[in-house]
């Protein structure tokens, strides 16, 4: 199979999976349900749980061991947008060339429907599949690790200091701060955390996390350049050393994290052909 | 010991480990650090963690195997009224006699303050202590069981409905189903998952279960009675069945879950305690 064929197989088996965990039977749970399917099935890239799955297979996993944390890190991200979005935090109208949650479903059901997706995901996060062949006890790591990286000390806390950078967009430092949090935490949490579901090698392991790190920066650097166009908020590589630089720096960030894979060997295609993807889309 | 100095001694343990982990050596993170203390260690009756506690030493438990349990529900709690506060929400300016967290750090930290107690929460409930005696898949399934009940099945639910009911504040069974939810699935989850930290035997889970239920239930109305004199908003059981009824109603269910204590004998009797502590309020 083509590596683009196999990332689309992986798409298809990360939507049907959160197909699967955003349902009721319960009518008075319906219109929640449905503000909750909105914000999570509307299409997206599946960036997080494409890399968690491609890192579990690349370092010797098998079935269906990593899909529920794959989908649950696909749901911290969308709880992410939805409250990002709100008035009182960006104050956007429109996402994926659609409403966003608060103005289709209104701000009370928004601030909601984040909190239960975020629950969801914790909820996916302490489950095994049939037949499991993980430890419960690596499950409960995977899962702490993933609290960390989505909580203040990752990107709770690149919010928070998204907030502050809005007031000075020029502090560089800050930037990079905002960057490694808000986005690159989670981004390299869910690397890890293939890696870990498959594998206790330290080696290994340490492997994906540097891999991790660097394709976290580029994406989210990449994403500013994508949305410099537009107005921009909070902190912004762009906004700071400008669209060459920023070109340059993605550039030089995905030769980095495609060089972390070496000692992967071609068991690292997949996820070198995704850092790939991430850079092409500012080709 | 007296019940009392016991209730007292139980509420300075769960006090001590919240004020553990809510901390910061970054001082990027101070603010949002700051807004989570407020929130969370503000007073508060931490009735939630001391049932856990309360559950798990009345079922054989001991040592500190259930106190990050414990301090995860009074965050799931302590997040659930910053978000209800909220202007979008119940609008609220003053809780315990202060300014609300939004209005003392702005509605966009009292968001993300939120989302970052609910996160804290779930990695305190995949922490073991020193020398756990908990087996790590026993761990994952009072996770995995307090996720439920936090989540749009249990608590979130509730918060949807009580959303509608605002809307139609005589409807009796909406009511049932709000307080059933919103403060009643929490409730319950705290006292089963005290006991399953401690606990296999299905008999003594399900005498748990029912306790949980009635004193839940038998909470909301207490408050219910207590908030009466102010203005009522969303579904409340005085403003449908009137005070009376109300009160009459609270006994009855306190006297339920003490009888449903029955087959612990003497080993119930903080329980039986608290029981008659969440009544005495209105007395």
């Amino acid at each position: 199979m083509s590596l683009a064929r196999t990332l689309e197989e992986m798409r298809c088996r990360i939507d049907a999976r959160l197909e699967e965990v955003l349902r009721s039977e319960d009518p008075r749970e319906a219109r929640a349900v449905d503000a909750m399917r909105y914000s999570v099935l509307s299409g997206g890239k599946r960036i997080r749980p494409v890399l968690c799955l491609a890192a579990y297979e690349a370092v010797g996993g098998s079935g269906d061991g990593a899909l529920s944390t794959a989908a649950a890190l696909e749901l911290i991200h969308a709880y992410s947008l939805v409250h990002d979005d709100l008035p009182c935090m960006d104050d956007d109208d429109v996402r994926r060339g659609r409403p966003t949650t608060h103005r289709a479903y209104g701000e009370g059901m928004a601030v909601l429907v984040g909190d239960a997706l975020l629950t969801l995901a914790f909820d996916l996060l302490a489950e095994a599949p049939p037949g499991d062949q993980v430890e419960p006890g690596r499950r409960l790591e995977v899962l702490k690790t993933v609290a960390r990286a989505a909580g203040l000390h990752g990107m709770i806390g690149g919010q928070v200091a998204d907030l502050e950078a809005a007031k000075d967009p020029g502090d560089a430092s800050l930037i990079e701060y905002v960057h490694a949090h808000k986005t690159g935490a989670l981004i390299a949490v869910a690397v890890w955390a293939g890696g870990r579901l498959a594998t206790d090698d330290p080696t290994v392991l340490g492997t994906l996390c540097r891999y991790g790190r660097a394709v976290g920066f580029a994406f989210q650097v990449v994403d500013d350049l994508l949305d410099s166009g537009e107005d921009p908020e909070g902190a912004s590589y762009v906004a700071c050393h400008g669209p060459d630089a920023a070109r340059n720096r993605a550039e030089s960030l995905i030769g980095e994290a495609e060089d972390h894979l070496t000692p992967l060997g071609p068991r690292g295609d997949l996820l070198r052909e995704i850092a790939r993807y991430i850079f092409s889309r500012i080709r």
